[in-house]
């Protein structure tokens, strides 16, 4: 069977491009792209139902192909109003916790429904090794940020943000370990996509130099390229659009 | 005037015995408790309400004592269960949702409403330099754990408490460079206590050789003596009990 992929968070900016990229290039390969009901009630107490509907999604998407081979976790906010906290000052347990809720939690749900589809996976995606026991069967990417690393924070700022992103590597290291066991091997990293033009970025586009800028296009493509070449010696860790790890 | 400190999440464990200590070992110091209000709504909904609550406890503080020289944010949770997540299965975003809020999102808050009142602190904490430019007003304490470090993570599982950690110590890094700035300076760091004989750990003790089980006495003991030798030069990092640090 062709490759399955399945992109969450595919309404806008690099989501939106991982889509079309993979359907122009990967073709026949599948491409399920998920976004959020965008009528659904964005409040907390909601969350059990969120839960609800990923879980829905990811039965619809055995029951039409029985398997992934790669789940690219895109969804996320600088913050509700969307620019970061430049102080103290600026932070707020509600705008966190919807932060956290929306770039943590939500690709964590995500990969705990996904998983048993991804273990299904025949890996189309990445590079395999000869020997079988080192091959994977699918891979999960989950967008991070530089500013994500706890190590490389050297101005400090947008809290709710990078405590997100810390957070989520910590999901992906946590994933790798336990998706890496076994037979049905799942590779998974998080891969930092430089700063694209998408609206995520718009408030601070001024001050980034014009060839620092990326276009959508050639960041998925810069992307794609560090995911044809993973395999499960590579998983477990955070990757820069040139393939540079990041430190945590 | 003499010290002042306060440690949050002083009702059992850790935070108990640092209030303890204080007031034995560094008398005529106020030691200012506090802990949740156990009536109080432990809905998601309420989150703004408990911002509120911690606010207020700053105003009394401010009132009370004009200043603060060192905080212990103790309070945390493994997981709403008690027992953290051992498999990917066990995984559910109410649960995530709630750790966090309490492991990550309480002291971040804490550390906003507080920082004015630490920029009052008198450095009755840690070390001083002589050069008075490198001198220190106040200390922020972030208890952690080592399971929140993403690079020493070699187990997985306990998804909730390790990504609440490795947030949390985000929170310290941003903190630390923030309220490392200007004339009152504010060092902040993560602590690891060791694994100690409190409930947070009680499901686990039979895993545990006895020596490794310390006493919260023993813990807070070393704990102190790390705080006592801190100065701006050390903030921003994660340091175990034996004073070694901790990678990210
Ligand atoms: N752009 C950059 O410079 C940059 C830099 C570093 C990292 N990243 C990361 O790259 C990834 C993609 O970002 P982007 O630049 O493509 O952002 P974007 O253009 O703003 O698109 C954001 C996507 O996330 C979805 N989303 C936002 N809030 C949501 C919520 N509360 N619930 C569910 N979905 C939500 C949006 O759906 P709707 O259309 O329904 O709002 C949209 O599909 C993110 O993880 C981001 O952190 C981007
Ligand atoms: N014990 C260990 O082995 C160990 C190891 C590594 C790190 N740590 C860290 O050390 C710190 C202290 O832990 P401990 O061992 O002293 O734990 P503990 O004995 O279980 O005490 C937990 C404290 O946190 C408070 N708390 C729990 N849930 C809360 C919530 N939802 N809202 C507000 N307060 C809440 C409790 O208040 P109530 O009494 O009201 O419940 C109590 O004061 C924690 O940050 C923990 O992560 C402990």
């Amino acid at each position: 069977m062709a490759a399955v992929a399945l992109v969450q968070g595919a309404s806008r900016g690099l989501g939106f491009e991982f889509c079309r990229y993979l359907l122009l290039n990967k073709s026949p390969a599948a491409v399920i792209a998920t976004c959020r009901n965008p009528d659904a009630a964005q409040h907390l107490a909601a969350l059990s139902a969120q839960e609800d509907d990923i879980k829905r999604a990811a039965e619809s998407v055995k029951a039409a192909f029985g398997k992934v081979d790669l789940i690219i976790n895109s969804s996320a906010m600088l913050h509700p109003s969307g620019k970061g906290e430049t102080s103290l000052r600026d932070v707020s347990a509600q705008a966190i916790i919807s932060t956290l809720t929306t770039n943590t939690v939500g690709p964590l749900v995500m990969a705990k429904y996904s998983a048993p589809l991804l273990q299904k996976g025949t890996g189309a995606f990445g590079q395999q090794f000869p020997e079988k026991e080192k091959q994977h069967s699918g891979i999960i990417v989950n967008m991070t940020a530089r500013v994500g690393s706890i190590g490389d924070n050297a101005f400090g700022g947008w809290y709710s943000y990078r405590m997100s992103k810390a957070a989520l590597n910590m999901a992906t290291r946590n994933l790798s370990i336990e998706l890496g066991r076994g037979r049905s091997k799942i590779v998974c990293v998080s891969l930092h996509p430089g700063t694209v033009n998408t609206d995520l970025s718009r408030p601070y586009h001024r001050n980034v130099p014009k060839d620092k800028l990326f276009s959508t296009e050639y960041s998925v493509q810069c992307l794609m390229n560090i995911i044809d070449t993973l395999n499960i010696d590579k998983t477990g860790k955070a990757y820069a659009w040139d393939s540079t790890e990041i430190p945590w």
